[in-house]
Formats: structure tokens, C-alpha cells, sequence
């Protein structure tokens, strides 16, 4: 029987560090990742992707900041959306396109996507996720007091407001997105971990000024959707232990219980390496067969257990 | 057994002509407007919806005008892809807190569509459809050049880029909406008429600086997912003829031979009633059961055939 993955991509699988953020850009990028994704479909694979994005709703957010005196601004969880809707165009029409080429005749489609965060998740006491442009000081204090904004100073670049980043508790589209799965089209969905949304006493949603961590978001998507496979694409090939230093080592696989040690160890930062891995254990700890971490090129290789950082129970 | 029903939503679902456009204006406007779509839900009719994206699409051109030389430009489709994604989101949650509050558990999801074009439709010879923001003479003359774009003196307010309206010929996702569909899902598709693509020799797709009417996307969705009935909703409560004269006499039902014969009279100005009643002959001309046009307000009372005009074959 073919294996299912939920591959989750990095924020380079769209756009590099070094561009300027064009269509042009992103859409080139995208075709490439969708050239490799169509490979691990060809070879038999069920897939459901899930995507970053970091760049494209910071750009939207500075756009609505720089047009603030003629337009009136959308609050954070709409230039989400509208991020999901963006990339998700670009994936579905560059897939579709893939897969064409590769004489593959399968359905393609992004659903938008909703992930319920809880109330009294502890980040909404300690917003920690940077997002949108940079202030000045003068700014800074004026959002402050204005809107409410905890704004830091960003390592000395600058003012910036941070974000609570919770958990995700459930995905309100998660029952559409597993249908969909399950009847054999490629979903596109919980793009940048889903917009945040929080539930009031009736149960009713509305959106709240947060960000989910896209690797979080993936594996409360792999588990909904029952994958077998969680695959977490990124810009290195391996996990490493003292990643950076002269005593740096790739790690082939690893236990969740191996895991969990080099977490308390410290030898995964926060904000890069860090959510990859608790996600891998989290998916693997509902009842998923294995995580595998790394880059997009080495994906199919990976798989077949050639390469990249497997994770086991 | 229960009657469906695809509804196409105008712009003042989601915006009125005197709003601003905040987040919040729009989200209430969308909540009102889910709030009557779940009484025909309530009342057993299954639903599909799609929507204009004018006002916002709109906004999101001159976003990016405005910041153009501190980020890069996205182009119409890309845009269009976003406010898909902005309004699918505001309908998505507002449609599960009215549905929820009427006891009702049906899932809801947006549906990120493609729209094939044709290459040799005639509407590529003469683009005719205002988007984005007002130039001044000189910035048209300079965007002529620049950018190939057709920009017109419009109405004496400014000067304006056009683009084509082409005939939607399919939507790119419609196996993946019309499963949803049959399954019981409301969905949410076909924004803007969809993002409009063409595709090349070898049927690969791209986005096209274009924009389709949403009433003749909503004619094709309501044929793909073979909806008994197409309700258009929009500002008025009936079609009439000389509309807006002394002589005015509103229409309760037509045929479409009818209906053709008051087309060619001119009694339904283009990029107003006439599309609407257009996409009403293709839609029952393709096997519709009855289309109707009304206001949302009365849009029960139109299915039962007590409000609105009601056109048959």
C-alpha cells in the first residue's frame, strides 16, 4: 500500500534569503520545490503539503503599514489568509503543472485554512514571535500605548512587535482537508500554521493577533490526516548535535526519547531547529510511523532512508 | 429531497459604497450576510457560494502601488489569489459561527480556484474592465510604455488601467468542489470569477492580467456542481425594465427567451444587471432548473417563489 506523507516546507522552499520577494522569484522557486515533490508522487507517494509563510505576510503587513494613510490596515490574521490564499495559488498552479508534465493525473487544491488555538496557552502571557516592519523608538511607544502592541527591540535592528505564538489545538477545516486527502487529491493547507483563531464561550471564532509555528501546525495536520509520515523540509540535509562548532555531527536517526535528551541539551535553537524537532516527536507520540527532517533535494532519498534525519518511536 | 443552490454573492455582501473597508466593516457585513445564507440552509436547501472581490482586489493593487518602491509589486493574479484568501476567510468562520449558533453542523471551507481563459477570446482584443488605482496623465503615459498596459481617461476622475473580461471556459478545481459539494461541505470557490489562467501548447497553466466577471464564474460553477438553482444576490429585488425611469416595471419571472429579448433592448447596462442575467441564460441553457435574481434580504422568500424575478428555461 502507498505510504502517505504531510510534507511541511521551510520558508526557502518559496522564497531565498537573498531575493527581493518578486512573483517572478516566487514563483520559480515554487515550480522547483513542486518538481521535486511530483518526484516522491510518481514514485508512489500520497502526499499533503503544508508551507511557511513568514516572508509573504511580513511583506503584506508592510504594505499595509506603508498604505496606512490611505487604506484602512488588516489586522494580522487577515494578511494571513490572504498569505494562504497567495502561496497557495502559487503551489496549486505550479504542482498542477508538475504533475502534468509528469503525465500525472491527480487533483490539486489548497483549502484555507482556520487552526484553534486555546486561551490560556501560556505564550499569550509571553509573546515572543517577531512579525511585520521595523520602528523607531518614537513608534514603538506610540504602539505601545495605541494598540496595545508589545514591541522589543530586535537585537539592535530595531523596534518590533512580537506575537504570541501557541500551540495549535485543532484545525476547523480539518475534516474537509482529510476527506479530500483520503480520496486521493494533493491538499494544500495550513499554510504558515493556519490563521489563529480563538473559540469565545458559545464556541463562535474569531481571529487573534498571534502567529503558529508552521512546524506545529504540520503535526496536528499529519496526525488529523493520518499520515505515515511526517516530512519536514528545511535548508540542511541532516540534524546536527553542536550544529556550527568544530565538533558538529550529523545524526542518521534518532528515538523520540534521543530526541527529547538533545532538546534538554539544548543542541536545537528556538525559531529554527528546535520546532522541527518537538513537532517530529509530538507527531510521532499520536501515533505516527516516522519524522524524517531534511533538505528538499535529499527528500526522495530520504524516504527511502538514504539520507536526511529519520525520527522513530 | 433538498434543492441546491449555488449563490453568488455581489460586492455589497462584503463591502458597502460608503464603507472604508476596515476589517471590521467587512467582517459584520459578511456576518449579516451568512446569517441569512444559514436560514436557506436551516430551511434544507444544500448551498455552494461564490463572491466578487472588487473592492478588495482593488485595495490590494493600490497596497502594492503605494509601497512599490520598498517591496515588490505582486501581479493581478497574485492579488486576486489574496483576496481570495482575505474574503474566503471572513465567509469560512463567519459561516461556522452562524451555522453553529443554528445548530446546524455542516463543515465550511474555501476552495482556492483557477479559472481557464482562452487565449482567442475576443475580450484579449479589447480589454474594457477599470482595476486599481487612478493615474495621472503622465503616469499613464509612462505605464503604456513601461508596461504594455491599455490605461484609459475613465469618466473624467483619473486615468485608469483596463484589462480583459473574458468567458470563464472551466475552473481548474471543479472535480475537487464539485466532491466537496456532493459530500455536504458549503463550499467556498470561484472568488473574483477565480484567478484567471491561460494555458500554453502544452496545457500548463499561468496567471493572466485579466479579471472575470464572478456572475459568469458563478454560471459555471453552478453547471459544474449541477446546482438546481442559481441565486445571484445583489443590491436590488427585482430586474426591471427601464430601470431607474418613470416608465420602470419590475419583472417577477422570465423565460429566457424573454430575458434574451430585454438583453438585446438594452434594458440590463453592462457590468451591472447584464452580466447577471446573461450568466442566468448560460446557466439554464446548460440544464439549470431556474435561476434567480434578488437582494439578500429576500432570497428565502425568492426560492419560494415570493420575491425576486425568477427566469426560467
Amino acid at each position: 500500500m502507498s505510504r502517505s506523507v504531510l510534507i511541511a516546507l521551510g520558508g526557502n522552499a518559496i522564497l531565498q534569503h537573498k531575493e527581493k520577494g518578486t512573483s517572478e522569484e516566487q514563483f520559480e522557486n515554487v515550480r522547483k520545490t513542486c518538481e521535486e515533490m511530483v518526484r516522491l508522487v510518481a514514485e508512489g507517494y500520497r502526499i499533503a503539503i503544508t508551507h511557511g509563510n513568514g516572508p509573504q505576510v511580513g511583506d503584506i503587513l508592510l504594505k499595509n503599514e506603508i498604505a496606512k494613510n490611505t487604506l484602512p490596515a488588516m489586522p494580522l490574521d487577515v494578511c494571513g489568509a490572504e498569505s494562504q490564499g497567495m502561496i497557495g495559488y502559487m503551489m496549486q498552479q505550479s504542482m498542477y503543472n508538475e504533475l502534468r508534465k509528469a503525465g500525472l493525473n491527480i487533483p490539486v487544491a489548497t483549502v484555507l485554512t482556520q487552526t484553534l488555538v486555546r486561551k490560556d496557552d501560556p505564550a499569550f502571557q509571553s509573546p515572543t514571535k517577531p512579525i511585520g516592519p521595523f520602528y523607531t523608538a518614537m513608534e514603538a511607544s506610540r504602539l505601545r500605548v495605541e494598540k496595545g502592541w508589545t514591541v522589543i527591540n530586535d537585537s539592535g535592528r530595531g523596534y518590533r512587535r512580537v506575537v504570541p505564538s501557541p500551540i495549535p489545538a485543532s484545525i476547523t477545516e480539518g475534516s474537509v482537508i482529510k476527506e479530500l486527502f483520503n480520496q486521493g487529491t494533493i491538499v494544500i493547507a495550513c499554510g504558515g500554521g493556519g490563521v489563529p483563531v480563538l473559540a469565545d464561550e458559545n464556541g463562535a471564532l474569531q481571529g487573534v493577533e498571534a502567529v503558529i509555528d508552521k512546524d506545529h501546525g504540520a503535526a496536528l495536520l499529519a496526525t488529523l490526516i493520518s499520515a505515515d509520515i511526517l516530512l519536514i523540509l528545511t535548508d540542511v540535509e541532516k540534524v546536527a548535535l553542536n550544529y556550527g562548532r568544530p565538533n558538529q555531527k550529523d545524526i542518521d536517526d534518532m528515538t523520540t526519547g534521543e530526541a527529547k535528551m538533545y532538546l534538554a541539551e539544548g543542541h536545537f535553537p528556538g525559531g529554527s531547529m528546535g520546532p522541527k524537532v518537538e513537532s517530529a516527536i509530538r507527531f510521532l507520540e499520536a501515533g505516527g510511523e516516522r519524522a524524517i527532517i531534511t533538505s528538499i533535494g535529499r527528500a526522495l532519498d530520504a524516504l527511502k532512508g538514504k539520507a536526511g534525519t529519520t525520527i522513530y518511536r
